[in-house]
């Protein structure tokens, strides 16, 4: 059962961050094929950082080639229907991010605890899933890293994936527990960036730098 | 026969693209190590990541350090030589960097298939071989991505390694294949250096961001 | 007795680098979660890749979650001591960094020579686990990157290996070997700091691009 859902919601996930991808391709008006790639990396770069930290070689995507055709077929419905879309695209990136971080916070935490992992590894997994996908695309794509965001960000996945454990850890059911990681995510990254939530950060005294 | 033709092209994709990567150093001015390490890594670094997603660890320059030497050598002959030269290193640099393509788009590819992963993967694996040394080059060195240049580059190499998988999967000789994928890699590549091909480009409406 | 040694020196390394990641967050103002992130990247950024190199899947800090614990306290000292500190944080940063330079080069060196590599090898994995924490926390914080520094950095870390396995290659005791390698790249390192130590750079001549 939970293993269904897991497939469903990460197979999901990849094809939301493959969007994601293909929106920041299309703000920096690549061609159809650096659409592909940078859609695709964004898509399975999460999980397969997870993969290799875990020692999950091949990694998941090469195991199970229909990942990729999910993100070509993601990319080019994003590419075709992009040029009718009137509004912000960087406002629709950053939804569609949101739901992809919050599928992955819950499906890379349970890939991990799956691989039997501590408790505290399970939760840096879903973090590292859920967030580098993300880090990559702006790297390779040139944009400001998401990690220097202002809003909450890597902390909604942090949170989401830690609500998921320790329900589990409880002995709540696995699945109810994973939906309820997957709901906290989303609602604290929509919130954060509908209400610019934030968490108090560093500040310098004068003269510092 | 394929083994021999895949590990001298191979060795010699290492070798061109250790070369590009002293290249960027010498752009940089970096200091002699700053040469071999960005050298080395742009060398084996796309074969590392191929490596890595399929599971064959340690990774071929752990396994076999004549690579290594390989990396500096071809970084120290760079170095030397490039003091002479009249001309314009970074169109140079473009030059060798399609050489390096061609070569990885098809090793990457052979040895991807010798792994007996799935057509696609083996197509991916061979775009992944020849892209990402050079974007890890252009990250660390602080040059802007590869991924983001206007002329055909990416596009390159996905047409070749699927030539060679095609032209195999038809029941072609698999060397001749090979070669086929390499000399169309090459073509596209440099003709598009010389005459500006590229793709269409997403174009936004006015209005849009 | 060696292995004794390497695991604390290799823990007050994860510690030493991800205090420099936490640098990096408070000069670009992060929330405690991104302080926690960059941290804990940078602490184990270059171990993780060593062991995905060598294929001691999964890496380190998921077969010993202690590690983890271990960068959260030491991110956690550093933002609450941090905002004590009346001097600049960026002479902090590079004072800390060359320490745990000089940890890594020699712990990424032993731990590659234990697993049965080539010493030139060894040295390899020497320098990447000393230098790539720094250069994933340099990225990821959109810091300049540590490699295109003036003063001599990567090769300090090179001498410092090199010295190690040059030492227990001629039969000197492994411990020994080890602490010489690490004095001899703390000193190179924190020299090349006070005094602006560099080697000589390349140098292009008028005309060149």
């Amino acid at each position: 059962m939970i293993d269904v859902i897991t497939f469903w919601l990460d197979w999901f996930g990849v094809a939301v961050f493959a969007t994601t991808g293909a929106l920041v391709a299309s703000r920096k008006q690549m061609d159809i094929i650096g659409f592909i790639l940078l859609g695709t990396v964004t898509g399975v770069g999460g999980g397969t950082i997870r993969d290799t930290l875990l020692g999950n070689l091949p990694v998941f995507w090469i195991k199970d080639p229909r990942y990729l055709v999910t993100c070509v077929a993601a990319v080019s419905s994003a590419a075709f229907f992009l040029a009718h879309i009137p509004h912000s695209r960087y406002a629709l990136l950053l939804r569609f991010d949101a739901i992809g971080l919050a599928l992955f916070a819950v499906t890379g935490t349970e890939i991990a605890l799956d691989a039997n992992v501590e408790p505290i590894i399970a939760i840096a997994m879903g973090v590292i899933t859920a967030t580098f996908g993300g880090i990559i695309r702006d790297i390779l794509g040139g944009e400001s890293p998401a990690l220097l965001r202002r809003e909450i960000y890597v902390t909604a996945a942090f949170l989401g994936a830690t609500l998921f454990v320790a329900l589990a850890q409880f002995g709540l059911d696995r699945s109810i527990s994973l939906v309820a990681g997957f709901v906290i995510t989303l609602i604290i990254r929509l919130g954060a960036l509908r209400w610019n939530w934030s968490l108090p950060r560093y500040r310098p005294r004068p003269g510092q730098e």
